[in-house]
C-alpha cells in the first residue's frame, strides 16, 4: 500500500473500525476486505466500498417472500442454479455491489462501455491528476498477433522490449511534466496565468491512472465478469476482472459457483453446431466441410469439445 | 396487519431479531422501519427490505473520496443541495432501496412504467392470487373532472355514491368467485381438470392486488416521488408516494431536505415566463394577453407565484 | 381489418399513399407491409409504422464506415453473423423499429417488462377504452399442467371447456357494462354525475385490449423475440412474437438468418452438459446418475441433442 | 473536406445520390444535410447519417394514433409544449437519430456519459489511429478560473499562449511518432516484430481523434444537449452541441421551438427562490440575507431574473 497517503491509510482504518449494527442481509465474505485495497496492475486498485445483499436477496426476490427465501441451503442452491440456467436476470438484479477503483485511462474506456451501472470518474476539470502511468510488466509486451487482428502474439524480446518500455516510460514522463508546466499550479512561475485544468488534461496519454467510484447489480455484474474475465478480453481489463472473480466469490459463493456452471464455463452452440454434435454423438463422420460451418465454427466447435481440428478427441 | 398470516409475523419478526455487525454505513432511520410493513389503501402495504448507503454515499461518491466524505454536516448539506440544484445525477445513484410492496394491478401498470428500476412480480402464471381488491373509501369516489380530461372532479354522493361501490364490489367478488371455480384448485371439483393459472387469472379485474420487490438507486427513487407525490398523480399511487416520502425523510435526511428545496416545492418556468416575471418585478402591468403565454401557462404561472389570475397578489 | 372504423382505414390508406423520397437506406420488405394491421389473438393487431435503418446499418456501424458497409453481400452476412455469435450488441443497436400493437392488458403486463424499449400506452384515465376482451379459442383453453408449475397441460373439453368460455364471456361482458354505467359518459343519466375514468377502468378485467406504440432496437428487439417466441412463453404473447418473426424476416433477412442460427436455434450448454457431451462422443456410457447434471438439467440436455432419456440416440 | 480522402467523399456523394421512395415520415430539413459531415473544431466532423420520424411522430405517439398526428400545424405546436413543459418524455422517445462524429479522445469521454444512447466506436485494438490531434485556437486558450474550480478564466496571451500551443503540439507529434515506431506496421523494419495495436494506443494523449456512430431518441438527444450547449460545459464539447442544436432545427422544428422555450431558456427556480420572487413582485425590499438563500444561490437567481446583485432591476 506504499502508494497512499498515510492519511488515506488513516481514513481506510477509521472505516474499518466504526462498527455498527443492522439486521439487514450481512455478507460476512466481503465484510472482511471492505474498504481495503486490492492491488491491481502497477499503480491500479480495486476497494469494495458498499455492498446490498447476498445470495439470499436473490432466492428471496423470486420468490416474492415475506421472509428470508428458502430454509435450507440445496434449495437455495438449486433455485440460483435455475435462474441463471433460465436467464432470469431480475432476482440477480436484487443485489448491488461498489467499488472504488483506480485504473488506466485506457481501461477506463472499455470499462464504461457497459451502461448499466453507475459512475462517478474524478474529475480533471477539477482536480490535478497523479504522476502515475501504466507500463506493461515485460511478459505482458506482446507483439501484434499475425491471426487475430484484435489479439496480441508472441511476447516482444531483447532490445525491441527494451526500446518499447523505454518509449513508453519516457513518452508518459514528458506528457506529465508539461502538463504539470502548463498548468503552472500554485503559481510556481509568477509570469505565468496557468493553463486552465480542463484543457491542460489533454497532454496526458492513455495509459494514465484515473479512479471512480462503480456500482452494479449482481446481474449486470455478472455481464461485466462474462466479457471481461473472457480469455478474448485485452489483459489490462482481465487483470481487473480476475479480482472480481474472487470478490464475487466471497460475496455470493452460490451464485459464484452457478455463474462459473452457466456462464463462464458454459457455451453456446448454434443450430448447425447442435446438428454437428448430434452427428458425432451417433457416431457418423464428420468434419470441417460436412458440419456446415465455417473454419472458423469449427475451429471453436471442436475446441469447446476438447477435439482436436480434424474431429477426433483430443488426448 | 390483520392481513398477515401468523406465519408471516413470524417471519418478519425473525428477520428483525437477526441483529448482525457491519462495516458498512448504516442509516439509523431505515433500520428502524426494515421489514415491517407500513399500510396503503385498503389492502395494500410497503414494506422497506433493504437499502445501501445513506447521505454520506452521496457525499463520498461525487468526492471519490477514500474515506467517509466530508468532514462537518453543514458541508455535507451544502455540497448535496448544490448536486442537487445542478442536476448532478450520479452521486445519488450510489444509494439503493429495495421495497417489497402490494398493490392493486391498475397502480403497478403506473409504477413500472419507471423503467429505471428492478423488479421481480409474484407470478399469477406459477401461484394463485388472494382473494383482494382494491375499493376506494367514499371520499376518494370522486366524478370525473370537467375541466382536466385525465383528472378527478367532485366527490361522488347518495345513491350514485352508492351504487359505484355496490358495483365495484360486486363484480370483483363474482370475478373472484369465476376464477377460482375455473381453477378448480386441489380438484374441489373432480369431475374438472382446472384451468391454467395463467389463463384464468385474465378473469380477475384490475382492482386485485398484486405484490412484487421493487429496487431503485436514489436518484431513480426522487423521479419516481416528483411524478407520484405530485398532485397531479392518481390518487391510488399517491398514497404509495407519500409514504415513501417518509422513507426518504428516514434515510437520508439532508437529500429529502434537497429535495423538498429543488424538485418537489421548486418550479420551472419557461423562457417566456421569466420574462414575464421581470415586468412584474419592475412594477410593469402584464396580464395574460400580453405576457405571450397561452391562458393554460399563465394559470399555471400565476400558481406558482401566488397571484390570482388577474397578475395581482393572492391575499 | 372489420374491426377498423372507416375513418381509420380511411387514415391508413391515406398513410400508405403518400409517398415520397428519401436517400436514407430503405428496407423494402417492411415497406410493402408499412402501416397495414396484421391481425393476432381475436381482436389485437400489429402494424409496423416506422423503422431506422437495415442490415446494411449493422455493417456500417460495425465498420464505423464513411459508405455502405462492405461491398458484397456474402461479406455482410458472414461479418453480421460473427457479431451475432459472439454477443457483439452494439451494431444491432443501431437499427430501430416502431409499432402500434393492440393486445390483452395481461400479455401488455408480460410485454412491458422488456424495459429496454420506449412505450406509448393509450390512456384509460383519458379516453374510455372499447368493448373488446380476449377469449381463447377453444383449442387454447388448457389445463394447468401437472409437471410445470407455470405452463398448460391438455386441453379442456366438453362442459368444462363451454363452462369457462361462457364465465370469461359473461364476467367480461358485464365488467364492461358495468364500467359504462359508472361512466355515464355524456351523461347518459342525467341523474349522474359520472365516476371518474381513472378509476372507473379498475373495474375491467385483464383479458381486455389496450394499445400502444412501442419502439425497440434491433438488438432489443431479439432479445424479446428470443424469450417471447420461445416454446415456453405463454400462448397468447407468443401468437404476437410469431407475426414479430416474420417482420424481422422482411427487415432484415441477414440478421433474421443469423437469428435462428445463433439465438432461436442454438442452445447454451454448462460447463458439466460440456463434460457429459464429450464423453459421449467418445463414446463412454453416461446417465444421468454418472453426468453430474440434475433430472432436469439431463432431460434438459437429452432434448436439445435429439436423445431420448437414456442417452440413446433418438429415432 | 480536405480532411477526407477521394474515396471517402465518393462514397458520401454516392450515398447522396442513392435515392429510393418511401412511405415512411421524412424530414426534409435532415435531407438536405444526410451524409455531409459538418466541420468542427480543427479535425472533427459530425455526420447525420439517419434518423427515424419527425415532429409528427411526437404527436402520433401521444396520441396513439392510427394516421399521421392532428390535422393543424397550431395543433401540434400546442400539443408539443405541453408535453415538454409538464416532462412527458415517451412521446419524445418515439424519434431516432444516428450520427458519424469525429470528436477528440477527452471530448468523447464527457460525451459517452449519456448512457441512454447507442454507440459503436473505432476500434485501436483493431486499427490504427489516424496522426490527427486537437490543438485549441488561441481565442480558446483559457486559464484556470480563479472563481470556478472547474472552468476557465482569461485567455491566454504572448508568450505563455505561445509556449502551450508549442508544447500541446510538439508532445502529441512526438506521441504518434512513436505509437508509429512501436507498431511497426507494415514490418517497416524488419528486425521489430511491432506492439500489439492494443497495447500501442497508451501511447497517444487524450487530444487524438476518434470516431463513432452514435445514435439517440429525441428525448436524450435534448437532455444531451441542454447539458452540453450550457454555457457551462466545456467548450469543445459545446462546439458540437451547437451543431447539434441547428440538426435539431432541421429535423424537428416545433420540437426545437419548445426544447428552447421550456428547456433551454428555461429556469428553475426552488422552493425558497420562488418565495423571494413572490417578494419581489410584492415589491417588498429583498437583498440576499433576508431571501434565505445562499451567495451562490442568490447569485443565480439575480442573474436568472436579470437583475443586478442587489436585487435592483438591471438596467
Amino acid at each position: 500500500m506504499s502508494q497512499f497517503t498515510s492519511e488515506q491509510i488513516a481514513e481506510i482504518e477509521q472505516l474499518r473500525g466504526a462498527r455498527a449494527s443492522t439486521i439487514r442481509p450481512v455478507s460476512d465474505g466481503l465484510e472482511d476486505i471492505l474498504y481495503q485495497p486490492i492491488p491491481v496492475l502497477d499503480h491500479g486498485f480495486i476497494r469494495v466500498v458498499d455492498y446490498m445483499g447476498n445470495d439470499d436477496a436473490v432466492v428471496q426476490a423470486a420468490r416474492v417472500s415475506y421472509g428470508r427465501g428458502t430454509k435450507r441451503v440445496s434449495e437455495d442452491r438449486g433455485l440460483i442454479h435455475y435462474l441463471l440456467r433460465h436467464w432470469h436476470t431480475t432476482p440477480f438484479e436484487m443485489a448491488e455491489i461498489k467499488l472504488h477503483v483506480k485504473l488506466p485511462i485506457f481501461v477506463a474506456r472499455q470499462w464504461i462501455r457497459h451502461r448499466m451501472s453507475s459512475v462517478n470518474e474524478y474529475s480533471a476539470r477539477y482536480s490535478v491528476l497523479d504522476r502515475e502511468f501504466y507500463i506493461p510488466e515485460p511478459q505482458h509486451l506482446a507483439a501484434q498477433s499475425a491471426s487475430n487482428r484484435q489479439g496480441r502474439g508472441e511476447i516482444l524480446q531483447g532490445e525491441e522490449a527494451a526500446e518499447v518500455l523505454d518509449l513508453l516510460r519516457r513518452d508518459a514522463a514528458r506528457s506529465y511534466d508539461d502538463y504539470a508546466l502548463m498548468l503552472n499550479e500554485g503559481g510556481a512561475d509568477a509570469s505565468r496565468k496557468g493553463l486552465a485544468r480542463e484543457l491542460a488534461r489533454m497532454n496526458l496519454s492513455l495509459n494514465f491512472y484515473t479512479q471512480w467510484y462503480w456500482k452494479a447489480d449482481l446481474h449486470n455484474f455478472m455481464s461485466f465478469l462474462r466479457l471481461r474475465a473472457d480469455p478474448h478480453a485485452q489483459y489490462e481489463i482481465r487483470a481487473y476482472a480476475d479480482v472480481l472473480i474472487d470478490v464475487l466469490k466471497r460475496w455470493v459463493p452460490l451464485t459464484h459457483e452457478a455463474f462459473l456452471e452457466h456462464r463462464f464455463g458454459a457455451a453456446q452452440l448454434s443450430a448447425t453446431a447442435l446438428t454437428a454434435v448430434r452427428r458425432m454423438i451417433a457416431g457418423e463422420p464428420i468434419d470441417q466441410a460436412s458440419s456446415g460451418l465455417t473454419k472458423r465454427e469449427w475451429g471453436e466447435l471442436t475446441a469447446v469439445l476438447g477435439l482436436d481440428e480434424s474431429g477426433a478427441s483430443a488426448k
